[in-house]
């Protein structure tokens, strides 16, 4: 049986009911504690230990310039990703750009872990969130490893999913339990987002475990796939980081074993989950007061439909314009236009609202509209938006976030 | 002899004495008028006439979505480059999205400038900028171009420059003279920026006039090679608009030929005229308290030199950092690593401030810096920002501004 339903924040941001349920998957626990790398004295490192060694996968920044946990974890995983018993997150420092010095401290906190655990040091992977360019403080690191194991440790997985954000207002979480023929199993997953979310990775980190068994390159092709429609749909401020993560966790403590029959019905229960942690990422994005969900339609292909999503999501002026309730469309024809895909005016249509309630544009004339009505949707949360090319039959779906002036003052005086 | 020395303001924002002695090259005219598309009643309408039929070259936007002036322009200097008479503009509506009527609106507005200069329609260019989507109001337009003749007008060349601003704070013109060695030519431009600002190109309207002599293919290769050094290094927002324009128009009123032994000189007094407003463009942009100049040094090539520094210039959390005095150097760091160039974190030195006056960066290792003073050197204006890659010997500088929560709220409000 199962232990906990769905759990996909319809808001967006979960419910205290829906924290206070929320749990990692069978042959999962968790541990967070305070090291004092956030300012605020609040949790900032958290622990996701498998009662044995578990299959793994893992998504990483495309950025040129890696953070010392991503040059250590995908080593790992690319030499033994069907042993892996632990990751230890820590948010407060990215350890990005420390040089020779930051793979050092990345190694040694995964030791420090593993002799805890009584694991191998190449069994433990690290993530890091924060400021780019600060050395790990190793003895706060070392102090609340200790901390971890204590009595001031919170072992409920809400608490690992809070101790892992940084300027996020809410914690990230979804679980979804999915029958597949020889069973059910569990997927959990946690996130942190808020700024820096750009496709190919976000500034964010993510950890979802599941009970399933299943060998790595399963959980990788099903990982991939799944990130496509959800962590590379959305974008805050097209800033990509140096620490994006994205990891997987296949315990297989349900006995039941990922085949050919099960893999399509598992791959879209992960999807699900990775959407709705995407979009509670998205809604989360900084300064933001509401989700805006770009919809594509009519496009050649589907790199070209997601291609214009992204440029229309990733549009300040779009999303500046949405945050004042401004129905100034032809802000998001004219990102359309420079998205790089060669659209033709003449044949775009434009519709503001839930079911297209709202039509702007018929194939590229603009027609009469109630401003008002306008206003009213683009105030509303979620914002839909969907532009149809008329060009062909792809399609996708992405997600950002209005942008206030709260996004700048939280940017303006970040480090100090 | 030279009318007026060189003028390129220094602090970005011309001066009231730069601009009462601020005039079009010679052999040119101007006139500017209220025709109430703005609806503070300023002016809105400005004309550009050569005394006879000119040289003249054009840029244009790279957007797909190009509007109805665009559209014309482009096929009247491709039919006729040497015979242009005139260029009308207008600010308060972009005349973009507005369908075959949007051509027609174009076509109109240039026949009646036309015939009250009793020269052909296909003799008139058109540029519009302001809001997308909703059509010309020719009544209005018809009106105004009366008054471009009548009482009211204004025929200095500050108030042409004024009557193209938008969201605009200050004019941006700059002028200098030339000697070629078979005599002074004057380069005189004026230009329109704010939002919207972009490599190729931003949302920017600009007229160069100049009285050398030249056919439109030597016009068209100094103005392309001029605006790589400048309207193609500036970003505000990486949004790129419908309209964007700038006009090369040469009335050889010198009586001075551009020949072999002058286009070198000739085209690098175009550049510095470039330049000059292209920098005061980017450092009033929207809601811009300063000037950011990113200089990019040690490429590989010329083209990673400018893609690094653009995707650096483009960054919402760099930008913000900036405005907030925050030396939160990483974010530069992580910039360049999403730039799509392969560059090797373990290579690169940054520096803020005039003459690399402070280094925080030394092949990939952070270096113990004052906050204190590295924080009021991004309080100056302009900040200067350069980054080595370490990887060659190219270079490249580009220009952005401080991004503010002034943008924000200039850009939640446009239309409404």
């Amino acid at each position: 049986m199962t232990t906990s339903p769905r759990i996909a924040p319809a808001s967006l941001r979960p419910t205290a009911e829906q924290l206070a349920r929320f749990r990692l998957a069978r042959g999962f626990a968790s541990a967070a504690a305070a090291c004092g790398l956030k300012p605020s004295g609040r949790a900032d490192l958290a622990l996701v230990s498998a009662e044995r060694a578990c299959s793994a996968a893992g998504l990483f920044t495309t950025n040129r310039v890696q953070a010392a946990p991503v040059v250590l974890d995908r080593e790992r995983l690319a030499a033994a990703a069907d042993r892996v018993r632990a990751v230890i997150a820590n948010a407060g420092c990215a350890n990005a750009v420390t040089g020779p010095r930051g793979l050092e401290d990345a190694r040694r906190t995964a030791a420090l872990v593993a002799s805890r655990l009584g694991a191998r040091d190449d069994e433990v992977l690290v993530l890091s969130t924060g400021v780019i360019g600060v050395p790990l403080d190793m003895d706060k690191i070392a102090r609340g490893i200790a901390a971890l194991a204590g009595p001031d440790a919170s072992h409920d997985a809400a608490s690992a999913a809070a101790a892992i954000t940084t300027t996020d207002t809410c914690s990230k979480i979804a679980a979804e339990d999915v029958r597949l023929p020889a069973g059910v199993v569990e997927l959990r997953g946690f996130a942190k987002g808020a700024g820096m979310i750009h496709p190919d990775m976000a500034t964010m980190l993510a950890v979802i475990t599941t009970d399933v068994a299943a060998p790595p390159a399963a959980l990788d092709r099903a990982l991939r796939a799944a990130a496509d429609a959800s962590f590379h749909a959305i974008t805050v401020d097209g800033d990509t980081s140096t620490n994006d993560t994205v990891l997987l966790l296949a315990s297989g403590a349900s006995g039941v074993t990922l085949d050919q029959g099960s893999t399509a019905a598992f791959g879209a229960a992960l999807e699900r989950v990775c959407v709705a942690l995407a979009k509670q990422i998205a809604r989360d994005g900084e300064g933001a007061t509401r989700l805006i969900e770009i919809a594509v339609s009519g496009a050649a292909n589907a790199g070209q439909a997601r291609r214009v999503g992204r440029t229309i999501a990733g549009s300040a002026l779009v999303r500046t314009a949405i945050h004042g309730g401004d129905p100034n469309w032809g802000r998001i024809l004219a990102a359309a236009g420079r998205s790089g895909e060669p659209i033709d005016p003449a044949r775009v249509g434009l519709w503001f609202g839930d079911g297209d309630a709202l039509q702007l544009l018929e194939r590229g004339m603009p027609l009469p509209f109630d401003r008002a009505a306008a206003a009213a949707l683009l105030r509303g949360d979620p914002v839909r938006v969907r532009i149809d090319l008329g060009l062909g039959d792809a399609a996708a779906v992405g997600w950002t976030c209005d942008l206030s002036a709260d996004y700048v003052r939280i940017n303006a005086d970040y480090t100090t």
